[in-house]
């Protein structure tokens, strides 16, 4: 099998180019992949994020076809630009492999990421490949901001707080794969798994964003990345406030637990508040219509106390969340 | 010593933040750290690029500062918008690191960018930070375009071919650094250590770049990272032309070969043409005043061949330079 010192940088790259002309939307690419740097042409604000994945921390190469690793990195990093409420226009790939890494694997993940970015609106213009002892990839997504960008500071108390789908499948799928191959093969162990899909293909909630950031009522918007009451807390602290949530309320997804759903992370749906009321409740629910999706509301903004988040069943503090650097705490 | 881990991501972005938000212009940073993802005010064309350094790939922990090592991956990813002629205006860092790595060094690293970046008048605006058995920096860099973006595709026959500054430094010094200890600790070692300086602090020639950029007379340019004969390559390829150069003109930095200098890679100086003539020439060294540098010919732009790039002294193809997944390789 061909590895990618068999292929060589530069054959690398243009097949790379080839893939990413034929498509999406070339709109706004001034110089695409090929010069120093890509020109790119935007009539709002430009959204700027990135996110890295990392083989032994974020995936094991058994967990993912090449393709969906390149679409889960897409995924990953474009949640941030929904979670403004802006279009996703351009990306960029840093990745870097061993030199052993198949070359067909190689070219499947950056097909699987090009294709899952034009299904988005959004277009490969360029990147780095370099020679790593793991592989990894660092995905850097340009967005357009629309008339309103949503931001973490805008949450009011007595806002409504939602989430836009079912939470905790991400992990609940990532301990199934983290189990050693006997107790996975086992008749047990297969009876129980949980969905991969969480994990495998997160949601993209682009439009949901972009309706969402249409709406007056909206306040604060993030995505769960790091756990529902962590992502919860960022609002809370950007915004002054805190939130009461009910635990029975929170959406669980299939094989999870509501501890996977509270603080286990990787779910990218989007967490909001809205103002309350019947036109705020119709607007959001209209809102959703178009993402395929439904707004479930979960808990309610508070004054301020000592805790960010709190559980409005029995007052308990709700702490704990993914942290990097140290194993996902859970409390 | 406490380490990642023990000072954990929230304190340690916000640490980060708190670092960026007194450095440098803020202007046109509607929203930096500390949302979703950066949202930043441009009123020309964005140039956007991105660069990796790896360790055990493109340094050791033993080779840098670890302030020196982010003024570096600062310094590697700017050079691609100097090569466009472009402003740097904002950066954003995806930094993976072991949880042992020394939090003390971690905030230097990124201070060392910061800094870097302010000088050269771009402000870090957002970012990702992760756990990785190796440590590891992707700097996506966003440039603001000026009238004119510099290009690899506009060489024309006749051109004059130039280069910024002394080639080969960065080679040299990599190889002494690369060097067992005992061999780098004898006397003889030691007073034959090219300086590390080239590798250590590369040239920032994003004033250069904007000069050049504003000059009829400017055809291709491109910044020499995979190496002189390499990046002319790049030219021709992109041209529709094949260069001659005289290897007795190209300037070779202390302490490097000539081979260093041709096929060496990582030097970070402008490579350019320009349209021969008294005019032509005085333009471009005025240009290079400001840059504090010299345009040094080199060579010219000839009718393509079978060899992109050939010595003007015998006529030789030359051919080699940087290729990751592979060992450099030399000729």
């Amino acid at each position: 099998m061909k590895t990618l010192a068999g292929l060589g940088e530069f054959p690398f790259i243009e097949a790379i180019a080839r893939s990413a002309r034929g498509k999406g939307s070339r709109r706004g690419v001034v110089l695409g992949i090929g010069d120093d740097a890509a020109r790119l042409r935007l009539r709002r604000d430009a959204i700027v994020t990135v996110d890295s994945l990392v083989e032994g921390v974020h995936f094991r190469r058994t967990w993912l076809e090449p393709a969906e690793l390149g679409r889960r990195a897409f995924r990953v990093a474009v949640s941030d630009v929904a979670a403004c409420g802006a279009d996703a226009r351009f990306v960029l790939l840093a990745l870097a492999a061993p030199s052993s890494y198949p070359a067909r694997n190689a070219l499947a993940l950056v097909r699987g990421l090009i294709d899952d970015a034009a299904r988005a609106g959004a277009h490969l213009v360029g990147g780095n490949v370099c020679r790593s002892p793991v592989l990894s990839l660092a995905v850097t997504v340009v967005g357009e901001a629309g008339p309103r960008v949503l931001t973490r500071d805008s949450a009011r108390i007595g806002d409504t707080v939602y989430v836009t789908g079912r939470l905790g499948g991400a992990a609940a799928a990532v301990r199934h794969l983290r189990r050693p191959p006997r107790t996975a093969a086992s008749s047990e162990g297969r009876r129980r798994a949980p969905p991969l899909a969480p994990y495998t293909k997160p949601p993209v909630r682009l439009d949901v964003g972009r309706s969402l950031a249409r709406l007056r009522a909206i306040g604060a918007l993030i995505d769960v990345s790091d756990g529902l009451v962590q992502d919860l807390g960022h609002i809370c602290e950007r915004s002054g406030v805190s939130a009461e949530i009910d635990p029975r309320a929170v959406p669980v997804a299939r094989g999870a637990s509501l501890e996977d759903a509270l603080f286990g992370g990787d779910d990218y749906e989007l967490l909001f508040t809205a103002r309350p009321g019947a036109a705020s409740e119709r607007g959001v629910d209209e809102a959703l219509v178009a993402g395929k999706c439904r707004a479930i509301p979960i808990g309610r903004i508070v004054e301020p106390r000592d805790a960010k988040v709190v559980s409005s069943t029995d007052g308990r503090a709700l702490v704990g969340g993914y942290a990097h650097f140290s194993k996902g705490r859970r409390p």
